[in-house]
């Protein structure tokens, strides 16, 4: 068995999701939980997520071989200074946070460098739900799990952290923390800002106060995200706000160059545009000609 | 029953699942189909969308008393000229394009000005699939409907297409063509052009061209629409250009405003925008926490 006593330290939907899939896995003997609210380790107690729970980080992690940091983004620093004293000499820690060189930082701030038994990690999965009741095993089934160790990180505890992830069918690449904050910023965190500045556009204008009273299915699936957490979001901005920032940027510039072809009533060029961005997406996903 | 002879020039998607929904509702006895493609027409037959084909337009209007043009936003000047001589003394003629002052524009240039017996309309449905095959009787259903008579339009032509797509399941609405085409530019045209300049960014992006390969179940949803046909968001495009710019800067400004935010590490601010727009987004389509 992989790991005998997993430490989840916050118990939601990514940190239910692992435990649940690692049981199903039979990798895991023992899963103890750890949360601010004990109204929420007790659903997860019955809901089959954890065994034990814990509203101290430090007596949480005491004995756990593997300990995972599902908490925000915001309190990853924290919680690495709340537990370092307790943990098990052998424990291999990880995180799940959606932005790498921030939590690289904060256990550099908290340890003078970052530890070589810290992994972390980010699985690519399960965004706009939350909460432990949405956990279930299959999350993570075909989803990529992406870890950023340091040069300075073991190469052990970087193998336990990808077996762990393995087991619970996800896919394991690995990358510098830069480059994996530069993507995520491009797919994940750009396209929620959209998602949100549209809605916020259309939900505050003046001229069309009813605007999205006409919004249809297409306009459904676009926003889905902008249904997100906001204070993840906002911790997720602060956490990525540089690699953000350029993806942005990036975007500002092919928003612009398709406004202007518009203004200039630039047939062939909208054409060529949108050719190409149709053929992009349906190369990753598949065409929605055929249903979705 | 309402319609005995319904002519829909264009057979796809709306003109198809029109002519389905009618039937189903038994308020249509004959359905003429016309289109450039006799392939096209032929499996349209063959799955019972239509009773007859024509590849003359002028042919397919005889003797109908419902006339719908399903023909792209550049083909209706010209559709509209063709047919014109050929056309019932009591048809009423109506079209399904996603911007209504083009269309009243070439009706006018037509007619010298817009017939008393044409009335611009517009289902907002079925965006993303396209062609015959995907028709369904169902499409409508609990769908909004959008007519723009002018003052100058028949009272009762107006009540017989509102009545037709009542009989569909769909909301009928009317509003004046400009408001029209402001909204639509605005909870429709927008978001396609968000989601094709994304789509295009990432995937031409030097510096990371695997970014896509990183993209997951929220990126998918918010670039369904990218997917939609090129061409027929070339035609919408360059038929609302004008209210489609004024949306694109109404966009722009609430980006801008985000982007200030990132940059100072405004949390607060983000705080209060991504809460605004989750807000805005569930009390329209439900809280997707809870399952979508």
């Amino acid at each position: 068995m992989l790991i005998q006593r997993l430490c989840v330290l916050g118990v939601g939907l990514i940190g239910g999701s692992l435990a649940l899939a690692l049981r199903r896995a039979g990798q895991c003997a023992e899963v103890i939980g750890c949360g601010r609210h004990e109204a929420n380790l007790e659903r997860a107690m019955a809901l089959g997520v954890i065994d034990q729970a814990y509203l101290d980080p430090r007596q949480a992690v005491r004995g756990a071989d593997m300990v995972v940091l599902a908490v925000p983004m915001g309190s990853m620093a924290a919680m690495l200074m709340a537990i370092q004293d307790d943990l098990h000499t052998d424990a291999v820690v990880t995180d799940v946070g959606s932005a790498k060189t921030s939590v690289l930082d904060a256990a550099g701030y908290v340890f003078g460098a970052p530890p070589a038994w810290f992994v972390p990690g980010h699985p690519l999965a399960g965004a706009e739900r939350s909460g432990v009741e949405a956990a279930r095993a299959e999350l993570f089934e075909g989803r990529r799990v992406i870890l950023t160790p340091t040069p300075q990180t073991h190469t052990a505890a970087v193998e336990r952290v990808s077996l762990m992830w393995q087991a619970t069918g996800a896919e394991v690449r690995q990358m510098d923390a830069q480059r994996h904050d530069e993507l995520l910023a491009a797919v994940s965190h750009l396209p929620h800002m959209l998602a949100y500045a549209l809605v916020e556009a259309l939900a505050g204008w003046n001229a069309h106060p009813d605007a999205l009273d006409y919004a249809a299915g297409g306009f459904r699936d676009f926003s889905r995200i902008a249904s997100s957490d906001p204070v993840m979001w906002r911790d997720i901005c602060l956490a990525n706000r540089q690699p953000l920032l350029t993806a942005m940027q990036h975007f500002a510039e092919h928003y612009e160059a398709l406004r202007v072809a518009i203004e200039r009533a630039d047939g062939e060029r909208l054409e060529a545009i949108f050719s190409r961005a149709k053929r992009a997406r349906d190369a990753r996903f598949g065409s929605e000609q055929n249903g979705s």
